[in-house]
């Protein structure tokens, strides 16, 4: 195991790719494997920026990135994508992190695309690309983009495990309601108009709305932790034309160091760390106690009570906790 | 209990209140009664409107509660306030659900005050209170309050048990961006500023602003449960003259009919009782798995190492779940 995390360290692309292969295995030997590799790994760890891109299809999420990360790879860094979609598992994994669709990035070797765990719940694939995140960070590539799509709570998971969570917004964003799901834009620490060559004035009326919006509905303290005053920004993209990336990346560098000064880039990935934890422990419970033989039945039962108002929510969570078994601590 | 329940049937408030203290109880003969007492009575609940509010201090909530509630009363109907207020823990529950506040709701005999339960965590009060508007319903009420102020998750628990969750704005909510968490506007089906009389212009302005900044940040479907094209409205209310409050009533009846035509009304029920009973489930999970004797010393160490970055977050969880000793099912 050593050896591969040695090759890994080196910045190996293919000791990288077998890492995560072994990360993303179900195998239980495979799992100890991962976890003896992973905690290897940790002090090379923590060194990059790590940055969450969302946006509905069509915004223009692969133009984007490729344009983002060539601007990146020109500038000396190195910069892997990592995806988040659980709906991958019907698509087998090919609409996002597809390296055909970001080809001058994926031929660079200096870039690193790995397209989304092809199966699992949410939960699963979040912590598997956590996971690979790290790798990464060990494999020495200094900007880890974790893109996803709008699909369920992706962008909650992609946001709680990123320094950064930009949102890309098409220019017509305030006659195009439906496609922003409540919550998601106030996730946002950076919101990026793409496409603003289309319609340069559409651009500039939604960057003062949705600007005007932010401040109006509150600036407390998010999810991840961020401090209460830290400023959302709004700002215009062409993606296509690479014409704004360059303010963009200075807008990421000037929110990256008012907070490592404040203190709450550190804080705000502790919280991620500690909050992951539980997340797990949490869904491994639950595993465990809806796995526990008999569960079923008695779940099945209790969620049709329940539904049809003839036992209390809580009667019934209280009747299932005394079904489930503890052994005695050993 | 039959002899409970009868009587809490008929309406009698001492019979509602004492209800009440025995589902406060933490003794487990007394909560197993409380279970039984519930299940007798759940034929008889389901029958209020079940309406959360909340607002920041000096919002004017009692004013607007106390207007809000008499306005009920002479239209017939009976009106129970409960309170969700994890804070009252240090205060006593001096600050919510205080008779003195709501002089002539609380002398009323067609009303019901009961103050927040004054000890538990979030989770612990906000089960009380849900079971509480149960017991408030079966006793004839049918329009059940339950209020909050911004403390922690206090909004979400409460929308989470509502049908509807009406948020108390300022009229100078432009200005005051640091009253409004984020997300908290959001969660609201109805805003309705207060205090209009104060600055009618500033109140016609904030109504327009926020009018327009729900439009823009999306209209997807809530953790509620709402159907996608639920409308947020803004209104403007003087409690104090008791002004607006008519209009405020056509609204939340129109937004009621709507739901219960498309079923949606309905639907937010059924998931706001499926998902109190994982909430309880995943609670009781937790305590058991941190209450198991040695569990605080290995997750004070599993918290230290994730912290400092030693060990992954994931691979933390695995070690602590391994440690969990479950019993085989008799």
């Amino acid at each position: 195991m050593s050896e591969l995390a040695q090759r890994l360290k080196t910045g190996e692309r293919r000791a990288l790719a077998k890492a995560i292969t072994l990360i993303e295995s179900t195998r239980a030997d495979h799992r100890e494997q991962a976890d003896a590799l992973l905690t290897e790994l940790m002090p090379a760890t923590g060194r990059a920026l790590r940055l969450g891109i969302s946006g509905v299809p069509g915004v223009g999420k692969s133009t984007f990135i490729e344009a983002f990360g060539c601007f990146l790879l020109e500038r000396g860094h190195r910069v892997a994508v990592l995806a988040v979609d659980p709906s991958s598992t019907l698509s087998g994994g090919a609409i996002l992190g597809d390296k055909t669709r970001m080809e001058k990035l994926s031929m660079d070797e200096r870039a690193f695309i790995r397209p989304s765990p092809s199966s699992g719940t949410l939960g699963g694939v979040a912590e598997k690309t956590r996971e690979a995140l790290l790798l990464c960070e060990a494999a020495g590539y200094d900007v880890v983009i974790v893109e996803t799509v709008g699909v369920g709570q992706s962008e909650t998971a992609v946001a709680g495990m990123t320094d950064l969570y930009l949102l890309l917004q098409l220019p017509n964003a305030g006659d195009d309601l439906q496609a922003i799901k409540k919550g998601v834009m106030e996730l946002a620490d950076l919101i990026v108009i793409n496409k603003a060559d289309l319609d340069p004035a559409a651009a500039t009326r939604a960057q003062a709305q949705i600007t005007s919006a932010l401040r109006l509905l509150g600036s407390g303290r998010t999810p991840q932790g961020d401090h209460p005053n830290a400023l959302q920004r709004v700002l215009q993209v062409s993606a296509l034309k690479a014409d704004g990336i360059a303010p963009l990346w200075e807008a990421i560098a000037a929110q990256r160091d008012s907070r490592v000064a404040s203190g709450a880039w550190a804080a705000r990935r502790r919280e991620q760390s500690l909050a992951w934890m539980w997340e797990r422990i949490q869904a491994g419970l639950r595993q465990a106690f809806v796995g526990q033989p008999g569960m079923a039945a008695r779940l099945e039962a209790a969620t049709a009570a329940v539904r049809e108002g003839r036992t209390p929510a809580s009667t019934a969570a209280r009747q299932l906790l005394a079904a489930f078994k503890l052994r005695s601590p050993s």
